[in-house]
């Protein structure tokens, strides 16, 4: 028996709240105890549309289940009146290997188990008395993100830049103020941004680097998460070498996938430089942040951990509430 | 809006038939001229529980859609009286990237297409007037195989040898025989299997090679379609050696996993040894066996773009009959 789940139930019961974060966090501390098998992501390009189908997993000792994910990316697809992206998780028994449940979540749990990573991050990694937020991009992790940082922080101010039209722009602030209940600008440069805020999130596809290492400053903590392939890069190569202490969610993959393989690629940072894996930083295995003037980065291109450990909760919810249908 | 078909609705109406053996054909020719995208295979391991989550996919130009096949083999599930093997495919538009379908087929798909590969190696490899055909092995394979074989050749008899006992060996003559209507014998050893027929095909997971290069005989093809795994391996790597023609369905995968894995290990071919891979059989691009008294290999690992194929298929068979259920 295998249980369907439509992706407007997981809308309605599945958010971006400490309980996401805490599922996250142990994903993510069980990857850095050794206990997660994490295998490279599988990537089918369609090059003629733009497009790619990407595949991500973890098996996580000790748990349930495991997720098998499929998210697509079809940068086409506007121009027919579709959405870039798609998506949907396998949740597989880790005992017996057999389908248990489809999540049809159409990309939406990624979204969320991607704030999640991001709240981790600031939760380690922001100065405490973060107040004034930047982001980078209006689109849905641009929101996403802010959630996860209201989790962690008491954030007062959101300043917001990106290369969208008003309409989209007006959107983010208006949507974003009533929800948070925070003051959120529109401002006129990423330069003005970065100078302004304790901690900004850079959201983007971005091809070319837009945010320059002599805007950074003490007390500044950095997220990029926008880059997760090869061609993506938001910070120039030099910021990786300007701050005081670099994060990852995974080494391996942000070497080879994240802003760490840019600044690897000019010279910046090399294959033995310190960079700490957020697990490390849950297990306290690394203290994190330590003074309030320290300049920080953590470099997010998405795990399967934090995929595994987002459907084991969504397949709980889902089964404790019978949503969907169950097919034998 | 996403089709999800049940495994009942798929082994009622699809088959192992001549419409099965052209789309992989199909597959493997597109594979052979330079049209599909095969990513390495994706291996989740659950090694405490013998258990591994495999994930094969193609893309085919032009094709509509593309397969993403996630397979479990969990070893250690008959204790619990559980099949070892379970699996599903997600029919994905190659236009858009978004998720069409859902086959819970269990894994029965994927013993149709890796029969329809037998078939395609028994079309081109086998002697024409094989009538003598041997198995090892007592299992699903072993049965597809058989059926494959007599898409292509007139078979008369069939030779089966495995380790299993009696109740399942009788079963499988007692089946073969009313299916076929061959002869069907039970083998004392697969030296004789092997020295009385034109055509053996191996299905057993064997880890230790069991059938001997002194048993060839000119005239003979063999198919081992076993050794999908580093650690399996069915023909001493001799054979490799001994054979006129050597094939495969994917020179990298075999090289890899199949039996050409363990003979390259053993010096018997080295990288640059020539093997036709199956596409070119068909393509033309090679004329296969040329003489009755050739002694031809084909090792078969599977391959993404058979599951792409016959996924092609079962889904517009379970649209025209709208089959299972639907889910938005």
């Amino acid at each position: 028996m295998v249980r369907i789940v439509p992706e407007r139930d997981l809308l309605e019961n599945i958010a971006l709240d400490l309980r996401a974060l805490e599922d996250v966090e142990r994903g993510f501390a069980e990857l850095a105890a050794g206990n997660a098998t994490v295998p490279p992501i599988m990537m089918i390009p369609v090059p003629a549309l733009e497009g790619e189908v990407d595949i991500k997993s973890a098996f996580i000792q000790g748990l349930p289940h495991l997720a098998v994910k499929v998210a697509s990316g079809f940068f086409r697809n506007p121009e027919r009146g579709l959405p870039s992206q798609s998506g949907q998780m396998l949740v597989i028994d880790a005992e017996t290997g057999f389908l248990v449940a489809v999540l049809l979540d159409n990309g939406y749990l990624t979204q969320v188990r991607t704030g999640a990573a991001g709240a981790v991050a600031a939760k380690y990694l922001a100065p405490q008395k973060t107040e004034e937020a930047g982001v980078i991009g209006a689109g849905v992790q641009a929101r996403f993100q802010m959630r996860a940082l209201a989790l962690v922080r008491n954030i007062r101010v959101i300043r917001s830049f990106s290369l969208d039209g008003d309409e989209v722009r007006d959107a983010y602030v208006r949507d974003m103020e009533r929800e948070l209940g925070v003051k959120v600008i529109k401002s006129s440069s990423v330069e003005e941004v970065v100078k302004e805020s304790s901690l900004v999130v850079t959201t983007t596809p971005a091809r070319k680097p837009f945010l320059k290492a002599e805007w950074l400053h003490p007390g500044l903590h950095l997220t990029t998460m926008g880059s997760d392939a090869e061609e993506k890069q938001e910070v120039e190569a030099s910021v990786a070498g300007a701050v005081d202490l670099l994060a990852c969610d995974l080494r391996s993959q942000s070497f080879r996938l994240g802003e760490l393989r840019s600044a690897l690629a000019a010279g910046v940072i090399s294959e033995t430089t310190p960079v700490v894996e957020l697990g490390d930083l849950v297990l306290g295995n690394h203290p994190g942040r330590t003074s309030d003037d320290q300049i920080t980065m953590c470099d997010l291109t998405g795990v399967g951990v934090q995929d595994t450990m987002i459907s084991i909760r969504a397949l709980a919810v889902a089964e404790e509430k019978e949503l969907g249908v169950t097919v034998s």
